[in-house]
């Protein structure tokens, strides 16, 4: 079957080999390629080696095989480190490039990539700069889709906010805070945390936003919340696992968590566990996300 | 209209552009693109300076605007110096790369452009390349394809050594050589010349196949011309105009002529300063080329 | 570390073609390139038909000029209905592919691209990938860098919005709200919007942000306004150019316009029309931008 | 002059990061890439699943690891039908994709890969554009070089040429013939047997080239062999292995193979069951073509 590459270069080539009949037949001795597979689906995630986070990516996975039964599901984890780590206790996980040169290898036509991430900075530029090529590939994907981070389009936003307050939880009172915790990036995408912050003050004057490793700072949201007089704040992860950010950085017991500088500036704490991808009204942002990638193959 | 880009990546920014219906009538102030149009056509020669050349080109436009009706057809020539040259007289022909930026701009989104070059050499590469790389440009056409040079499939070769054949001047008497004047190149590609020998001697072992700057050498023709005691020779340019190298290193007075090194070997030349894309039934393979890329789009 | 990536492929057909060196002189018919020149900016705005507008580009080209000497300025619009119209009028405007082509065959061998857009929103998107691929074409430059817009990193938000509250007319008092129109799009993007608006009320919490196109939306600056009792507002594009939409969509006579829905919400209107490119505080962060992609040349 | 295409869009967001020093140790919990690592060699084959022909490869191994002595080398098969039906028998063999994406996962910066093919034909093809396309991944190799396969340039085929003829059996008389066995393809580079075919007729001939899948076929061959009246003809591959198409196509026992049909055609045959990489004299032209792309590397 001739390929729907879209760069046509290519085609003229596969045309003028069907042309060729008199060579039908021809790679008898080692056919170059697998045969062809319908659609498949690539998760990307940073990825965790604290197993108890990995709830959240089975969350994912379950949701995504219901909602597209019988596609096969692959994994790729952008963090070199934690595959290198886990790769010593026996489980093997893919980088984006081996995965997606895997899939290709397997005869796939069609796959959809779906970014785990909450916003589209490196990682996600990286993914989606490195798809395009493979999708550009002699003899590779006739299309590659590629879906969206939780934090898009201003309707993410929304939806997002929307979403998350729903999920605090009950017992947290108004003039209690929720402190939401983001990786925060170098990447110009960092201003995604202030909009969210923006957009949280919006909705609930008492949700903040902080960051990390990037912009706002927890000085940034310290302040705030000194300056309301609040008493207790609700630590939630806005990451998609509560894994080592959220169990160290967040919620640890050394000096410099945030949970120590808050309890210190004489703010209770209660650290929430939970990764967004948890909470099923978080992760069908992502779901449905991938669901517009793969509208976009055939 | 959402384009169809097989790299999907834009598709989804696009798609998602339609989602946010709220913003309808946006870019009022400024519509970033022109309106859309259907395919062009750009052909694409090394290009000439000498007037009495064109009419090789006047030929094969005049074909395919007869095989395509209403497709506009624009030329681009690859010589930096003849276009530079030619601007200087008030004729203002485009680069390859100029020529699509400008059809990209006007809203084409289907485009075929047709090497007019002998070989899949330098030039052929990097038109390939550079239009593919048009290809998927953002904002840009949905479809390019490329035709092949003259020479391409072993399809091609036959047939060009048979409508070859079928253009000799009909008074040649079969002991008198036919030489024929290839470009030559440092490009790999330089072999077809090399092939062509080998496929004209086997339909007629008095045709010769020589370039100016590649392989087979003149010196390899003269050695068998003299060992075979040719007397004469018809001396034809193996090029698609009969431009400067026919007139010149071909046909010239200067003693590095063809004729002239021949002339004191002992052979009567008889130069034909004919383009072969003044012959209909070689000009054709181009135009047959150039169908099958217009095949591919849409 | 800063990566060189050097696509290698070309360079081996480079190299073989020096090897050549039987060839020399090969091309004496017609050399296929210009003579190489050192590095060439392009300068990229959306672009305006609006000639007191222009302003702006004169004082952005002008502190480009000053950076660098002797080194060539050339303009790209992005907008094809305002080259289309400056056309008419004699003035003609390329797209940047077509300024990119022509420099490309002047011979450039390194070319900064500087975006003067506000955000890297889909018009940088296009830019970047055009200008990357660009960059990947046979025969063509050495290096292409591309400058950020004016809000790209965390510090250029700040930096932004420190350079933006030192030109508030001096007459503005702390009561008065000072209301920002940005575009706006439906680009992920548009989040930067929102940051501002986050930023700006960091700082000064009678300063909003408000978009033509995306959020945050007029009408949640009016709420904020309504909210806080404002009763007088200086309107500020936040564009480079103050071109149609500074002056119909935010000081316009129509119902519609900023001034008229805020003036009928008893808010005493002063619209500013001047660009940020007009204020050289603003301007050098685009120059400076500039500056850190003419490094990555040569 | 070698040209250092450089993409820099990627190498400013990297200068991005590091200006952004406050965030040092950003990443302590997984660096997202492995330590960067030295050059690295990746040799690329259609493959063989015939234990007998890898002397040919375990020949060439041992040259270039001579030649580069500490460098790692790799394999791909090209071939996914002889990689699954190896991987049966545990040897597991990577695609050239997924190869090279290993290696960037691994921190290679450099990577020479070298075709083992004989002609610049559809597989060749493919390395190179895929091979480009890894170059220009996001957190990917610095430089790819792609080393020519053995006939490239005019050189390359005279060098092949005389190297062969010293290869031939000793015995071999002069009126005896030697047809070589060449794949033969449907791109359109299936010219360079025509040129080789030209190129060994002038050296000496008495030598033929045929082609199992292009041209010239063996028929043109068995029509110049009984010309001639060649009475004894030695078979030999022209393919860097004495795989499946030497073993049957060539010498096996079916009515079809070559042997088979001169044989009939009252032609004695001997074949010679060696894969041209098992002479050194001709493996050094795939070596020497490493070793120029090995330059154009750091």
């Amino acid at each position: 079957m001739v390929k729907r590459l879209r760069i046509i270069v290519m085609a003229l080539f596969l045309a003028l080999t069907l042309a060729a009949t008199s060579f039908a037949g021809a790679h008898a001795t080692g056919h170059t390629k697998a045969d062809e597979k319908g659609p498949g689906i690539l998760l990307v995630t940073f990825g965790t080696s604290i197993p108890e986070a990995q709830v959240s990516f089975t969350n994912i996975e379950k949701k995504v095989k219901t909602a597209f039964p019988g596609v096969p599901v692959r994994w790729a984890y952008t963090s070199y480190i934690i595959r290198h780590k886990l790769a010593k206790q026996g489980r093997n996980i893919d980088s984006v490039e081996i995965a997606l040169a895997k899939m290709m290898d397997e005869g796939y036509t069609q796959v959809a990539v779906q970014s785990l991430h909450m916003i589209p900075g490196a990682e996600f530029h990286d993914i989606q700069v490195n798809a395009r090529l493979f999708g550009q590939m002699s003899g590779g994907f006739d299309n590659i889709a590629i879906g969206y981070p939780m934090l898009s389009t201003a309707a993410d936003l929304d939806r997002a906010v929307e979403s998350f307050i729903r999920v605090i939880p009950a017992e947290r009172k108004k003039d209690e805070a929720v402190v939401l915790m983001g990786h925060g990036t170098h990447h110009p995408s960092d201003a995604f945390y202030s909009a969210m912050m923006y957009k949280f003050q919006k909705a609930d004057p008492n949700i903040y936003v902080g960051t990390v490793e990037g912009h706002p700072t927890l000085d940034d949201v310290k302040e705030m919340l000194i300056k309301k007089g609040v008493k207790k704040a609700y630590l939630i992860p806005f990451m998609s696992v509560a894994g080592d950010h959220a169990r160290n950085d967040m919620a640890g017991a050394e000096e410099d968590s945030w949970q120590s500088i808050l309890t210190k500036a004489g703010i209770e704490c209660v650290p929430v566990l939970k990764g967004l991808a948890e909470y099923d009204i978080l992760a069908d942002i992502w779901v449905d996300h991938l669901k517009t990638a793969m509208k976009h193959l055939k």
